[in-house]
């Protein structure tokens, strides 16, 4: 390519993505063909005026001497979002109540479109880019095991977020039969039960990560460990079957901080799916677990989502 | 309008939809507005041959001099169905193992275009089509309480099947506390507690419909009347939970043969949906029991969906 005329620059060949987390905030710069062409992370600083001066700094960070030609910010965000307003509400790790977001950062930054979405979409839009078979037509969903519980939807390449912005919140669909208390007000929602939160109440190990050493345990038949991983992989069941059978989609990602478990993670949830087909043939006909997949964990999915959604 | 050219009349102006139920098979002839022109049914009669050669018949008789200019014959059915071989398997109620319906048909009709759908989505699409708000942009739910549990999804217009044709499956999702067992082989599925036939079993009404019997008997505080209904309601609360959570659809349509019970269903089901709201600003933010509504009961939906579906 040679040099890029002053018409082309203002379409914009770069976008840059931020993922918003509790501890940190993450931007890549992403190029005309999807790639990561530069990545940037700062610690989350706490109250809305930081968060927005944070992200700020982050774009031009990351952006350098491509900041003019972007065709715009994708911003990822936990909370309440309406990708509509570009604003947000209730990001109760950041001490965020409400923030027009979108408006405060492009304006900061001289008009660029700013596109804010929920985090967990964000990250469904990332790994779908990235793991292998999950471009392209068809439908994919992205389950968060995370703090909450809570699916990403993309059909044909598409972020569904449905009427109000709630399409894939199976989280709090209040159907396990430990009837747990969730914060939401409801009993046994899932993600009482099988968020990585959940499983970090139910199995406290020590501030190490409570799923790879549930399973270890469990797999050496300690017996409140098999009592827990019960617990948990029944409603993991419950959740794939929700997703599996309302969407039937070709992939399910499994993500979030749980994801980070690897292939043991898939091995549960698979052994769930294979004791639930045994007697149905309809479910063994689905093969559910043959369609699910591991998020990347070592690659910034979130903010290279927010990228995509602009 | 002219007269219209030869050329014309073979791009196709009508289109014909049939929907093959276990009793009757019914036809309608729709008019390039997608209005019903004409219609016709006839007593269903058991075995593959009789099928084919029913709604061949059926289809010429409702086509009449229009026979030469449609565009394609859509055709719902029960059964596990393949749209793209145009197959259909495993309809118990009228003996056929596996047949292939539209390759059989559309060669009796002369080579015209055959599309086969199963009986649910050709419903949603034709009640989606006629109820007030439901077409259009957006997401749609039918949910079809009949003889089973299952939901037809219909996304900016267009039916939504799934990587293996099961999206919208959502009532053999098990979840019912009761945990009966179902026929599929698992126990608990939402279909075993609130579809029609379902009702029917928990509620034996002397074979009038059961659940306006069963609604207005826990209205006057029938101590058995109530408990059944507290069963049946709370399954539907989890079915509407799992569509509304999972689509976050902008419409609801309730339909199959429960439908006919009215708008005290839509109470029922609403109130049980407030019940769940009373403690959950999530849930009661989604404001899930505006969105219902009933499918037409007085028109052929799923005729008429069969051929939306051409």
């Amino acid at each position: 390519m040679g040099e890029p005329t002053r018409n082309n620059v203002h379409e914009g060949t770069y976008r840059v993505g931020v993922d918003i987390g509790g501890t940190k905030i993450e931007a890549v710069l992403v190029d005309a063909a999807g790639s990561v062409a530069a990545s940037h992370r700062v610690p989350a600083r706490r109250g809305a005026g930081n968060v927005v001066e944070d992200v700020t700094a982050l774009v031009r960070t990351v952006a350098g001497e491509h900041l003019g030609e972007l065709a715009g910010v994708g911003i990822g965000t936990p909370g309440q979002v309406d990708s509509e307003a570009g604003t947000v509400s209730h990001v109760v790790n950041l001490d965020i109540d409400t923030l027009a977001l979108g408006p405060e950062v492009g304006e900061r930054l001289g008009g660029i479109p700013v596109r804010v979405e929920n985090d967990v979409n964000a990250a469904a839009l990332g790994a779908a880019q990235l793991v292998p078979g999950a471009r392209g037509e068809g439908t994919v969903v992205f389950l968060n095991f995370g703090t909450g519980l809570a699916a990403g939807v993309i059909v044909d390449g598409v972020l569904q977020h449905g009427f109000s912005g709630a399409a894939g919140e199976v989280g709090h669909i209040p159907i396990d039969p430990n009837r747990f208390a969730c914060p939401c007000g409801q009993r046994g929602c899932l993600e009482t039960v099988c968020s990585g939160a959940s499983v970090q109440r139910l199995w406290p190990a020590d501030g190490r990560p409570a799923m790879p050493d549930l399973i270890e345990r469990a797999h050496c038949e300690q017996a409140d460990a098999v009592r827990v991983l019960g617990i948990v992989s029944h409603a993991m069941g419950d959740a794939l079957q929700i997703v599996g059978q309302a969407f039937d989609p070709r992939v399910i990602i499994v993500g979030g901080g749980m994801a980070k478990t690897g292939e043991p993670l898939l091995d549960v949830m698979s052994d769930e799916l294979f004791r639930r087909e045994a007697d149905c043939p309809f479910l063994k006909g689905l093969h559910l677990a043959d369609r699910l997949r591991l998020a990347p964990v070592d690659q910034p999915i979130g903010a290279l989502g927010a990228a995509l959604a602009v």
